[in-house]
């Protein structure tokens, strides 16, 4: 088998919604009539994004995960994607165990891959994803107003103490359940697809934090012209990690580093009317996510950080994980 | 002015037609009721699908070309595009080159950049093209039938023949204006989007020509089960390069490589009932593009090279261009 013809084995299946699959010149998709098109497309590098001894499994999931993520910030439903492949070598494992996970992903949310590219060269991973959401009804950047509760889904920072972990910079080391339970958060994001799309109607403003919670929220912050501040203890709860804290003996601030500024969370910041609480949370039960209020949207501008008795913690070195620094 | 700063400045422009740009989670588009949506992704690597010192503005515009080409195949109008980009370092000038030359290109076919990604890494390019076409109307590698026309657009060999002379394989060296003339077909390929357009409902197939003439030929014959017969003197004369023969002294069988394998030639090849040659010609003059008949499509399967005598030339090492070997 030629390396095309494995790499075709592995990722070609039969087409199911779209009109036109893998192996002409372009996918073709439908559209449902009056539905706008959702597109996001995200890069993911090795040695960046990823360790080189990532489990290809959970790389293939993360791969189309983190374009999920963006629709679900979004609140479109997901159609299909694209993948565009640089490969140093055809690595027969790796690419079963890629195609296994980013496959299972894809059926998960009923989603197919309906073309790309693949080529020779250092390891990158593109993916463009497609949903389609109603006129008017896409979650924006933009529409946050003051007085706005602030919310998060899932978990928070733990992403990040994994990859502190790795990096050796935990000291003492994790426990093992502590650390695979954090790893798994890093690697195996869960793109909040059904919340977003819950969310339609009773969201302000969303999107979803891949960079840090402090430094994404400075997004919606920008695009809508407010403020917000943050109740720490609120965000520090959603860490999961948190539960073992007397354990960990880690430094207050490296709790609020990687909740603040932790980066790779994958998980949905939106805000909503106080007024929409328990719509808030009855989307949030629809959908089988957890959601925690962690703030609300200030008139003014920035963010203010505060701690259990209401005092501003000083802004210190949370700033934003950034994939380009 | 900091690096994403830096990275938007050249690529932002106010959204026109789409219902929302770069700087959300998504982008949103629009697509025309009952219109199906056509996509194609192409991933451009250094030292693989370009040199690195190649001129960025021409960089940029064959980044973009390569999947309008996809388009063009498919007969789809192009609506937008995201981009991906790893960068090893941001270099102002090689971005703004970069950008000058994909947007002019966007321009030329009035579609916009919506969306995409930047991260630090070994330099890749990826594209994700968006075009819309009319249900069942889209050209498909699987219509040739038996006794139809085969059909290219434009000039087929120049583009390798620049490359060839880049690596030295060219003795005696090009003289400068052919030289140069090759190098803009290697670096500065023509989409041809009009002509797309205008085939459809007259070719039986079609499909862009990225790999080489005979290479991607035969996934028309595939697709469509049929066999084809080439005119080995038809496809030389569409060479650009080919007027300056006496003057060059390249061996035939040099020439036969550059024009049925060379790759990179992002021409059209597509068939057609030969009852409808008028409505071709018509097409390809409303496209403003030149069309040459090279051959025909045969029952059976495989392809047979014919020279100016009728006499199948010997399959010799005219293979597939292929990006992964």
């Amino acid at each position: 088998m030629g390396e095309f013809d494995l790499i075709a084995h592995y990722f070609t299946r039969p087409v199911r919604r779209a009109a036109l699959g893998v192996g002409d010149d372009c996918a073709l998709l439908r559209i449902e009539p009056g539905m706008q098109l959702a597109v996001s497309s995200d890069m993911l590098v090795a040695g960046r994004h990823f360790f080189d001894d990532v489990n290809p499994v959970h790389l293939g999931h993360k791969s189309l995960a983190v374009n999920l993520s963006d629709l679900a910030a979004s609140g479109a439903r997901p159609l299909a994607f694209t993948l565009a492949l640089s490969l140093p070598a055809v690595d027969e494992p790796w690419l079963k165990g890629f195609a296994q996970g980013l496959l299972a992903l894809a059926d998960a949310h009923d989603i197919e891959l309906v073309g790309g590219d693949t080529t020779h060269g250092p390891l990158n991973i593109c993916i463009t994803a497609f949903g389609e959401v109603p006129p008017g009804k896409a979650l924006l950047r933009s529409g946050a107003l003051p007085g706005d509760d602030i919310w998060v889904s899932g978990t928070l920072g733990d992403a990040r103490l994994a990859l502190d972990a790795a990096l050796g910079k935990i000291d003492p080391p994790l426990p093992p359940e502590v650390l695979d339970a954090a790893r798994e958060r890093l690697e195996c994001p869960t793109p909040r697809v059904a919340l977003g799309m819950a969310l339609r109607g009773i969201a302000s403003s969303a999107l979803d934090l891949s960079d840090g919670l402090l430094g994404d929220l400075t997004h919606i912050l920008e695009q809508s012209q407010v403020g917000a501040q943050i109740d720490a203890d609120a965000a520090l709860q959603t860490m999961a990690a948190r539960a073992f804290a007397p354990a960990l003996r880690l430094a207050d601030t490296q709790w609020l580093e990687c909740v603040l500024a932790g980066g790779d969370d994958y998980e949905l910041a939106f805000t909503a009317p106080a007024a929409l609480r328990v719509a808030v949370q009855d989307a949030a039960c629809s959908a089988s996510t957890r959601v925690t209020r962690i703030g609300s949207i200030t008139a003014g501008h920035g963010i203010r950080v505060l701690d259990a008795n209401g005092r501003a913690l000083p802004r210190q070195r949370w700033d934003s994980f950034d994939h380009f620094a």
